[in-house]
């Protein structure tokens, strides 16, 4: 019973979640090692995952009016000198290019880390007259950060993803277009890819570099450290000052425009692998599967009606919209095919042997809960659909529970200390909002300040730490 | 009556194609110098055009059984030096990142020109027994190739592109994927940018650097020189040996695979904008297009009713799959919105005044004819594809007619070389398929061999050039 076995023994998800996160990604043949340090190969099924990711993505970008460009990888060492904050958050993760057509150049060129430097001197030309505002434009490309501990997808030295980078009359205006951002991000996070998470505000040590504020969607993974999913930044004047991008407002007058940008990576693939993955392999999202339906035809004696029976089952799904395959690889014996479409994910399977292509009913399972269940064959293009629905739900309700279970109001920092060095989690605790107080915390407990949730109330306190007056509680955990 | 001035006045295409070509890029608003040398910004509207080419062909990509993928940017140099003949055709062109996070690498790694040598060593893994052929991988990306003179989308330092790398288990079979992707671009050019082009094989000397064969599509340019508007190439064995790149066939034996590789780039803008636009502007094939009909409404007295009317008829066109966009600038006067539009190629204008809204005609501009026609208000729906459809072909006609009276037949080298010294052209000639006769024309006219058309009859006759006997007639012209 192939089946029933788990792929990962020792290296089970309890066990050892590094060990199993990077066993899955090898089984399911989501991605491979790079031959430069660092980076990776993503293969034709994580890809395809994540061109479902970018589609849900860019249809939330561009329904906000926000229109998709391409500015160039290499900038020009100059350029990214430009900002003080920023070229000191990135020089020490910069890939440097210095020879071009076999000469050495007179600059050299550093691979985008991110956008602002290169893209800023053209706000700077495009944008004269508060008609020219706001200025949205979105890039989906790859950036090269160099790192110094690298994991696939979740820390990678060249990832994929997208930069927003817009451009405002007002500081009102731009902060709105960070949250809008933020909440579009957690909307794909949670609707699609069946993951919640706490979006907030960054403390100033742990912001952008070159950012007034930083807004985040901490995610909690399994291991109960927290991933930091995207961020959205609001930029303030800090680089429309030094790149003069300035405009005529209504009132005459020449202002520096407000500014943001936000970015998604392909570390999201990490954060699904992360959140839903179990002990049989990875379980996907039917949101974002690149197969949604399996069918597997047990052949049998009657080989020529168990092969129309799923050809016609295809059919009907592929009409409801469905991504479906028929898994009709000869080599393969069907518990090897259960077992390889259980390690990727597919979240429903349709089993199709003779007493199904003669009877009246079909086998179903369901991978997010891995159990069977009958359906009616006539029925599947209506059943199909709504099972569909109710695995995305479970999925995330699955998810939330796990929230809610490793998440705790804490006010004593023994107990906070405890909880850092067994079962982990998200802490909630008041903080004075010193650096020099948060810093001593994550010397003690490797857990930092995760992010100022958006909707946390003001309220008095104590911080956990220091015992001085604090108005907030914030987010706590050890992050990746 | 400034939509009937023309925006090229010195810069006329007849005069001054080149001059004409970056003024319409400029005014346009489709690209911009990049901050590095030979580097561009794609600009929003430029971009759309580009998504809207990549979805088309992605789609049949894709329809084909090929996987997208990603391979990493950046090469180790060892690898890009595996095959003799490709580092030496590239070497030339290399962008080299020395150093990263601070510190000089003990190997450089090239910015990608091509994926081969990034790509192969996986292959090599991947691909074990007859069972794993065909392997076919597709990857979007932006590649980075040094070069001494650039012209924003003909040729830039880095351009996008999408690179498809076959591996199979016959040379047959090799060439009839070469041959499948060389046909796919034909119909895309042909079909989606209404673009007609000669389809045929290099010459040894034109060959892809490390390729047995290299087949292509000439496009011809208003200028009567020719483009390359992609590559199609059959790698043969070249890449899988030193790769190691071999499977276990049928027969047990271990072989060798066969390789493609096939590409499209960023180029073809250029050739959208070569081919199709005049001295008001581009003209933007409808298919393509990313505003396929702009509505104008003329406010007047009736601001409400035109405003009104304006809506309908952009719903009307929405529901039948039109991209539809009501110009309600207020700052512009009717003269420069169709100025505006006319200059950016949109194939269709509505014009919508008082008289139109209060009575049942609607006076309609199309871009490929420049002329005007009246439409029954209650027929737009109906009326408005046909007449998209009728933009698109006419649009063809056009370039194909141009393609024909700028093709010549040629057996006299006088005439040869008459005609590359004043309106140029594509040139089919006897030639004796000699480099060193191939090399005396292009020295003396400037004049290279383009391709061997794909249906090239075998027939007798004489070398153009130097009288030898021939078997094929080839296509010359100047080239970029």
């Amino acid at each position: 019973m192939p089946n029933k076995e788990v792929l990962f023994g020792k290296e089970s998800k309890a066990i050892d979640v590094s060990n199993w996160y990077l066993q899955l990604i090898k089984k399911a043949e989501l991605a491979e090692y790079g031959e430069a340090r660092g980076t990776m190969v993503i293969r034709p099924y994580a890809y395809a995952l994540w061109e479902n990711i970018v589609s849900s993505l860019d249809s939330e970008i561009k329904a906000a009016g926000v229109k998709n460009a391409y500015f160039p990888l290499l900038i020009p060492m100059h350029l990214l000198e430009t900002e003080q904050e920023h070229v000191q958050g990135f020089s020490p993760h910069l890939a440097v290019v210095t020879h071009g057509g076999g000469k050495q150049l007179k600059e050299p060129l550093a691979v985008r880390p991110t956008s602002e430097t290169i893209m800023y001197p053209y706000y700077s030309k495009w944008i004269q007259s508060w008609r020219d505002l706001p200025l949205l434009i979105n890039q989906w490309n790859n950036v090269v950060r160099w790192e110094m501990r690298t994991v696939p997808f979740l820390r990678t030295t060249e990832f994929l993803w997208q930069e927003g980078h817009t451009a405002h009359a007002t500081h009102a205006e731009s902060w709105e277009e960070v949250l809008r951002a933020l909440k579009m991000y957690e909307r794909v996070y949670r609707d699609k890819l069946a993951i919640p998470g706490i979006a907030g505000v960054k403390s100033a040590s742990e912001k952008f570099a070159g950012a007034e504020n930083t807004t985040t969607l901490e995610i909690l993974m399994p291991d109960g450290k927290a991933l930091q999913g995207c961020t959205s930044h609001d930029l303030g004047q800090n680089f429309s000052i030094p790149f003069n991008i300035n405009f005529i407002d209504k009132d005459g007058l020449r202002k520096n425009v407000w500014q943001t940008s936000w970015g998604f990576t392909t570390r999201s693939i990490g954060a699904i692998i992360m959140v839903h993955g179990d002990d049989r392999g990875l379980r996907l999202p039917p949101e974002v599967a690149p197969i949604q339906v399996v069918i597997v035809p047990i052949k049998g004696k009657s080989v020529e009606t168990v092969i129309n029976q799923t050809q016609a089952m295809a059919q009907a799904l592929k009409k409801q919209g469905i991504r479906v395959l028929i898994d009709d690889r000869e080599e393969l014996s069907t518990g090897a095919k259960y077992f390889d479409w259980e390690n990727k994910g597919v979240p429903v399977r349709l089993e199709v042997g003779v007493r199904e292509a003669e009877g009246s009913t079909v086998t179903v399972f369901r991978r997010d809960t891995n159990t069977k269940l009958i359906l009616h064959k006539d029925q599947i293009d209506k059943e199909v659909p709504l099972l569909l629905t109710d695995i995305q739900q479970t999925m995330l309700t699955q998810a939330e529970d796990f929230l809610k279970t490793h998440f705790f109001d804490i006010g004593d920092y023994d107990d906070f200390k405890t909880i850092m060095s067994s079962g982990r989690g998200m802490i909630r605790a008041h903080w004075c909002e010193d650096s020099a107080c948060e810093a001593a915390i994550k010397n003690e407990t490797k857990a930092s300040t995760r992010c100022l949730p958006l909707d946390a109330p003001e309220e008095e306190g104590l911080c956990v730490h220091c015992q001085r007056p604090s108005t907030h509680r914030w987010i706590f955990a050890q992050s990746y």
